[in-house]
Parts: C-alpha cells; structure tokens; sequence
C-alpha cells in the first residue's frame, strides 16, 4: 500500500490523576468504620488545545482532580464506591465547562475488623486480602443528555476444584498434542466487571451476591471448559439480578500440572501438582441480554484503551 | 430503570493462549543470533458452543497454539516480531477453520552482545533493559477478504528532563490549590503503538527511527504541558512516516516534587527532587490523518477490552 | 590502607533449587483437602570442587533437590509445612553423602472451603489472600550430632488501626521538623519468624494462636511508637508459648498522612488520609528469654545472607 | 525439648527509613548532570527503652533520617554513592549521640544522555535500565574506635551464552533423572556486592571495571557449572582489585529448557527454548582472600536479617 500523506489531526485524547491512595475513617463513635480505596480520574472533553498548541486554558490539572477525590471522601464520604465515583463523575462534568466525560475507576481494599479479647474491636482491622472490589462509573453529557454507566467488579479472586472438571472432544490440528482429560485440576484468578441498568442499586448486597455465585458457579458445575464455566457464571449473575445488563468475565488458566513421579516408584492421581506460571491459557466471554441498553462508553477503561 | 428480562446470550468471547516465552537462537555460525519474546494469541470465531453447551470440537487447545508458536520460531525463525506475528496469525485464520480472527501480541527483550578480551563475543549477550519492543498483529478473513493490521511499539521507555517545561495558565476551579511553574522537570514512561497502513515495512528500521523520534521531540520541545509533548511526538513520527496511519501514546506524568529545604536553611532552586510514586497524571493521546484507513479491530488487545 | 595479594579462597557457599510450586490434594474422601506450597531446598557442605574446579562429582543437581519435594509431598503428605520441612531437610543431610546442612524454607498459600447450596463444598477452594504462612527447618549433621532449627513464622498480614497511636518526645536534630502527635493511624504490614525450641510443637495450634496474639497486641497496646508495639507483640507470645525460644519481627510503618484539606474550608480530624508508599520508616526486633538455646544457623536464610 | 521460662528480653533491634527515592540535578551549567537514588538509612544504638517503655526520648524519627538524606544531597552532592553513603553514615553516628552504628543501603538508577540533533542533549536523559548499582557502608564507633565499611555491588545484570557451559559428570540418587549435558544455555540475573578494603578508591572506576570482569568471565569461562562460572568471576574480581577484600555473588539459574518440537517432525538442536520462570537453580558464593580483614558488621543487610 502506497505511504499517505494526509493532515496529521488529533484523534481521541484523555487524561486524568492514576491511583489516588485514599484511606477515608469514620469515628463520629467509639467503634470506627474504615474505607481503603485507589481512585482515578479521567476526563474527556474540550482539551485539544493542550495537545496542539501547549494552551492549557482549558485543563482542570490533574492536582486538583486529586484534590476534588480527597476533598469528596471528607464531604460526602465513601458509603459505598459506586455512590462516591458517581458523585466525583458528575461534578466534574457538571462543574468543570470544558469536560464532556469524565470517568472515575476505582479499586477497594477489604478489611476485616480485629478481634482482641473475644471481642471485635473498634478501631483495629485486618487486610482481607482476598479480592480487590472494583467500580467504574462513566457520566456524559449534562441536563437532558445526562448518561450515567456504573460497572461494578471484582478482581484477584483465586478460586481452584479439585475435580470436577473436563477438556476432551476438542479440535486436533497438527500441532496438538494435549491429551483429552475427563478429570483435572482447574484454577483461575477471576476479573468480572457488571455493568448496572441503572444508578440506584443497593451496591453492596449485589456485591455480596455476585460473589457467591460467580463462586458457586465455579464449584456446582461439571466444567466441560473454563469457557463454559465462565458463560455459568455470567447466566447465574443475570437470571439473579434483572439490574444487570451484562457481565464480563476474563479468566487466566492458571495451569495445575500432575508432576511424572514415575521414575520414582510413585502412582501420582491427581494429587501432587506443579503450579505452573507462564504461558496460561485466558479466556474472555461477555454474557449479555437481547434487551441489554446500549454500553456507550461505559467499557472504555482509562488502561484499557492504550495499555 | 426498570429491570430487564431478556434472553441471556454470549456476546464477543476470545480466548488463546498468553506468555508463551520463547527464547530463539541462530547458530548456523560461531557467531550466534538471539531472539527472546514473549508471544500471546488469542483467537476469535465460531466458538459459541464450547461456552453454551461445553461443546469442544471447535476449539484448537490454548497447548496447541503454544506449540504452534513454538514450532514457528524453529520452521521460519523469528526474522523480526512484525513478520513472524503475521505468520502466525494468518496460520491460524487460514489453516484452522472455526477461526475468524486472530490477534497476535508479542513483547520483545531487546539484548546486546557482551565484549570478552576487547572484542565482540559470540555467543554471550546482556540484556539491555531499557524499553521492551512490542507487536500486535491482527489477521481477520480469508481469501480475498483478507485484512491484516500490523501495530508497532514500545513500552517502559523511561525518559527525564530536568529544565525545559512549563505548567502555568491552567483552568483553576475551587480545588486547585497548584501553583505555575515555568521551570519543572518532566519524567514519564512512554508507551507508543503505532499502526502501518500495510504488512511490508522495515520493521527495524522503523522501529528504532521511532525510538529516537519519540527521544528527540521529548528533548527539543519546550514543553508546556505533557499532553503537547506527547503530540509533537506523534506528529513528528507521521511526518516521517507515511507508512504509519496513527500512533498512540500513553505517558504517566512521573512526578518529582522539588524537596523543601527551607528549614535547614538551604536553598533548593529544582536540585533536589523527591520522586512519588503515586498518584501520577496519566495522559493519552491519538495522534492520526485524516487519510487513515480503518482501523478495525487493530487496537482490541488481549488485556485491553477487559482487564 | 594498602591493597591486598592474600591467596583467593573459596568462602562460604550454598545452593538449592529455589521456589518449587506445589500443590498436595488429598482425595482419599469425597471431601477433599488442599495444601498448596512454594519450597525452597538450599545445602551447604563438601561442594567446594564444584566451585574452584568445576567438579561436579558432589553436586546433587538441584532438579534432584526438586524432585524429591514433589516425591515427598506424595509418599509423605504435606501434615504441616514444619513436618515437611523437617522430613525434607533430614533426608538431604541422611541420604546425600556431601551434605552437612540443608536448609528448606517454605511459603503457604492459605485456602478457605467454597460453600454452594448453603453447605462447604467438597473440592472446591478459594485463597485466603490474607497472610502468608512461613517456615524454615535448618538441619546439620548426622547421628549424635544431629541439630534441628525450626523457625514458624508469617508474612504479609496488614493491619491498621485508626487510633489508640502516638509518637511524641522523640529526640529532636536540626533535620527535625516532624511534629509529635498523640493520636495518629497506624498500619504495618507485619513479618513475624518464631524459632522453637523443640520439633515436636502442635505446629497448627501454635501458628493460629500467635497469629491471634499478635494482632491482639497491636490492637489493644496504647502505641507509644511502633518499636513498643513490637516488643509487646514479642513479648505477649513468649509469655504464652514456652516452647518458643525468641521471635523475630519486622513492621514498616506504612504512613498514612492527614491530607490537608483548609484550603477547601474543610476540616480534616483524621479522618481523610493519603497512604504513602515510599518511604517508609523500618523497624526491626528481636525478643528472646535469657535461657534461649543457640540459634546456630537457623536465621541464615537463603535469600537473607545476600540478598 | 522442656519448655523455657526464662525472662524476656529485647535481643538486637534496628530501625531507620526504606526507600527515600532522591533524584539530584547538576545545574550549575547549562550542561546538567543527574544522580537518581533509593536511600535507605538503619541506625543501632542506646534504643532499648523504645521498645520496652515506649520512651522515644533516644529516638530520632525516621523522617529526620530522610530529611537528612535530602539535605545532603543539596549541600554535599551525590560525588558517587560511595561517598555520599560514608558521609551520611558518619553524621549519624558522629552527631546523633545514642547512635553506634549507622548503615546506609543504596540503590542507584543509570541514565544515558539523549541526543537529539545528532548531538548530546544538554538536559534530558533515558533511563539505562539494564543493572542497578548498589552500596552498602557501615559505620561504627567514634573517634579512634572508628570503623567503615563499604560494600560496592550491582543487581540485575541479566546475562546469557548461547553455548560454552556444560553441567555432567554430576552425583546421582534416586531422585535423579536429569541428563547430563555438554552443550547447554546458561543465563542467570547477576548480584554481586564487594567489599573494599579502605575508604578511598576510585569507587566510579571501580564499579565499571569489576561490571566488566563479571561480564567477561562469564563469557569466556566454558563452564561446567554455574558454581564454577561464579568462582571465576570473583576471582578475576580479586586478582585485579587489591582493594576488595572479598565478592559475594548469588545467581539463579533462569533454567532455558530445549523446547520437544519432534512430534512435529522438528529437530531442535539448541535453537528454541522455552524459558521458565520457577523453580530456579540458586548459586551463591562468597570468593575471598586468607588475608581478609573483619567483615565486622557489614554484611548485616537491612532486609537480610530478617527478611
């Protein structure tokens, strides 16, 4: 193909402030309350002059973003990430002229309260560890044309049976030399992103309950493939939550293989394992709804775009 | 909103196989050749059933598109990431029939060859470890309907100025509390990916005229703000490339505050920095023609559509 | 001081296979059981030859080393990483003739039992993700001369508490311009090693009540600065176990600063906080009983000595 | 084992801040000049009370300790990080009277100068990105009771040889099934730390000279063992230097595994590899001279003693 040698323009741009570190304490009472959150900020909007002619005119720093996020946690608190990023989105697209979108991803740490003397305690917790719970919110437009998308998620949410767990009948090519299995081990270190209806979800017990089934999905069903365990999961999340349009899975294989002890007298059924880390095979599936509203922008991740 | 009812259904999946780490060396001579990738694919098609009905026999193992990979950097070696991602890719879309599409990422570790006795030795290299060179190849159709998108980058290339930019003239609102500067130094770590309007360039020939492009205008701009940066960036690799379509840039603003020496009496005119970790401005950019092709599925990476 | 020509020796030396992943399965029920590890083999003795003169005719290799661990984990189960360990370490110092030292140091990974249906699954898990579980077995030599060290520990347990901390009438230089406070947050992320006395403890009563004991302390002790918080932690668990010679711990203080919030007409009781990565204070202590036997080499650790 | 009673009490004890990360600038012309650092500082001394009654009243803040590191990195520099360690080592122990000894740990970040131009850009750098450089000084007692320590090393030095090792001729037990090899890959991530023996070398010349002897012998020594390969290395180390006193080096072996391409009718002689990420051979030896003085304390690594 011939070179080209057309007008160089400025495609789509966007920027914001990455990885907020803000831990925000509720002591209105002896027995404190605690929430751990990452928050980023990114705007689009009237902002090509910055690109092209160094004009900044336009540009709401990314100081003050920050400062707006700190600022919000003390104002209005953080009763749960949804409601906090939707507020942090909206003020930005409502008070700042040149913004058109603005969109807040955040992540939460979990923690667990401390017991000390048989008791829980009030102001000492326990990193859960266990999965990271994740939220983005998108919001355009002002007025009339006012859109809102919040996804809520989760991440780093290590789960592995057993049993109970298949790979045969698949196509062979040249290349193939996996043997069919009709029991093996399967892990894997679940991202799910569930993108809501609306804007008024009670967030935390969806949460709770996304969990528990994505989890219960993952011990019930006879997995023929992580392809169709993750499709069971996703089905699970939507007959149960008719607030959720669609659920996004994206599941790495973390491979278990059964380590030969052959050579050393040794009957090895699937019980000793070698963890392996890399290559892993990753499966990706969108479980979704024929009336699901259309997603706008709402998957458009400030790292995802250009990662 | 209302709750939604509607028929739950599989939307875009994908799957494949991520860092398969694939180290190639030539040693037809005494003087040996290295190549060290790291290759993921990950395949698009008729593979609804494995995720509905746990029906394998459409879907070629991740193992096999391991070994694939494999037996390609053996069979035809790995000339440059560009054209042995082609490759591969267009085996898959061609040779394994439920496949549509294919998309082929490759991280590059670049080495140098070690001196031993003041010479240039043969079979012994340091990794350079600078930036990691990168490759994203997409072959989607058959026959005459056949397209291939080939994307070039880099990532991890760490960059640092101590005088030359500005940050002054910005839109204040109630939370800027951040003051102009007219001198202050600019670190970031660039990633840039850039898409060819066709599959038969100078793959590294182009490749390290980008690099030092990209080096360059971060060097002579008199920088106003990094979003202006990183568009005289781009713009000047499309000026020199009329093989390139677009190129993307994504550069964390790695912030280094000047220290506060005032209180032991010591001045600090932008000697002496601390460097934060986090929060970091992040800023984004698409630098295009308005003559560009399509760029169709060319920038749905792996990791990017759901991470 | 004037340069050296002493003859150049062999000082000391160690090697091993480091990181082996292993994951035990016990399916002897229906009700499985899952013991999931990361081990580390490291030797010491007659290898000098191997070293100076490339003689290998001592070395075991460390794919030996690493055989064995996974051979272990089937013929002998994995009861507790100390059983293991111990079984480990015996057997290199027994059975390998130029070994005079092995030392096995293991990380576990914590699962919880999946519930589905109301009741805990039967093979299905999910990691813990709170605390990782250590232990390093140190055995030399044989018969008589047989010792054994056996240190417990853990790692990574993350704590916070939101009051009930000060650091105030500290010592004060001309780089002093920390303010003392009476109430600030503290966060740690703890690493513990207990050595024990004998190799006989209750190893699983004593991780879960140490662990206990340990968060206790740091709940329940007015901080006057976290090296009292250690020292009390220490204490706190020699007290209760006398089958624990000393412990070891280790805490960065993880600040986490009032961010200042007049500017915006807010005031900010400790409520809103930014978590700073770097730096970070260091605080390291020993707590030993005046009859604690020699540690010997037991705190010699693999990635310790030179790191 | 009978249980212990004895009384408790603090065993050894150290504090300090990790990790201030200072970038210093050289602008005195327009030509500047960059140092980019990770300070760590540990102090020891008359600190018992801290720990056992909370009396800080011995205690210098670890903020005092940064604020220091920064403050000299204005009035005295960053010569080499030699030199600015000893410095900062020496004004604790000389100047903070609870003190006995102080040991700095730093870790030093390379650049190279852009061009631009075809010439040497007067302010802006790329980040070398290939080895860390590192130092450690301790410094112990006052006056005639003085004692330095200095430790030089570099991290990260990733190397590999395509040919010229071999590992054979190995002691075999039942767990063996590894196959000799007189022709295998070798790569390995180099950290070498070295002790000097004064106070006043050419530390820059030094650093360099040994970076290339570490580099060429691994090149040239056709090695029957990574052991030897490290002997070699820390000979050639002392042969040259007659002001180290000793070299400590630590070597995992990132195991290059000949990828099985014969089910597709591939030979594959050492041509593609498969690289692996764990487990891992790790090799470390001290190399040393009969007439070496006292390492005294200048190996007890902040993160060594109890990591």
């Amino acid at each position: 193909m011939s070179d080209l040698n057309g007008k160089i323009v400025l495609g789509a741009d966007q920027y914001g402030k990455a990885e907020s570190r803000i831990v925000r304490i509720y002591r209105d009472s002896p027995r404190h309350e605690i929430k751990d959150v990452n928050v980023s900020t990114c705007l689009r909007g009237d902002f090509a002059a910055a690109y092209t002619d160094g004009d900044q005119s336009n540009v709401l720093p990314t100081d003050s973003q920050k400062q707006t996020a700190y600022a919000f946690a003390k104002q209005y608190g953080i009763p749960t990430i949804e409601e906090y990023g939707i507020r942090l989105a909206e003020h930005f697209v409502d008070e700042i002229e040149p913004v058109h979108l603005a969109r807040i991803e955040i992540d939460e740490y979990l923690w667990e309260r401390a017991s000390a003397d048989g008791a829980p305690h009030d102001h000492t917790w326990i990193r859960k560890g266990q999965e990271i719970r994740t939220a983005t919110i998108t919001v355009e437009g002002a007025g009339a044309d006012r859109k809102v998308w919040v996804v809520g998620g989760l991440k780093d949410l290590i789960v592995l049976k057993s049993t109970g767990s298949e790979f045969a009948g698949f196509l062979v090519d040249d290349y193939t030399v996996l043997e069919p299995t009709n029991d093996r081990m399967m892990a894997t270190s679940i991202v799910a992103k569930w993108r809501f209806v609306g804007t008024d979800a009670d967030w935390d017990d969806v949460y709770s309950q996304v969990k528990q089934l994505l989890i219960e999905q993952f011990a019930v069903v006879q997995s023929r493939a992580l392809q169709q365990t993750l499709f069971r999961m996703g089905e699970a999340v939507l007959e149960h939550f008719g607030s959720i349009a669609e659920i996004r899975l994206s599941a790495p294989n973390r491979h278990h293989f059964v380590h030969n002890l052959a050579p050393f007298g040794l009957d090895n059924p699937n019980e000793v394992f070698n963890v392996s880390d890399r290559p892993y095979g990753l499966i990706q599936a969108v479980v979704t709804r024929d009336d699901a509203p259309p997603a706008g922008p709402a998957w458009e991740q400030q790292f995802g775009w250009l990662a």
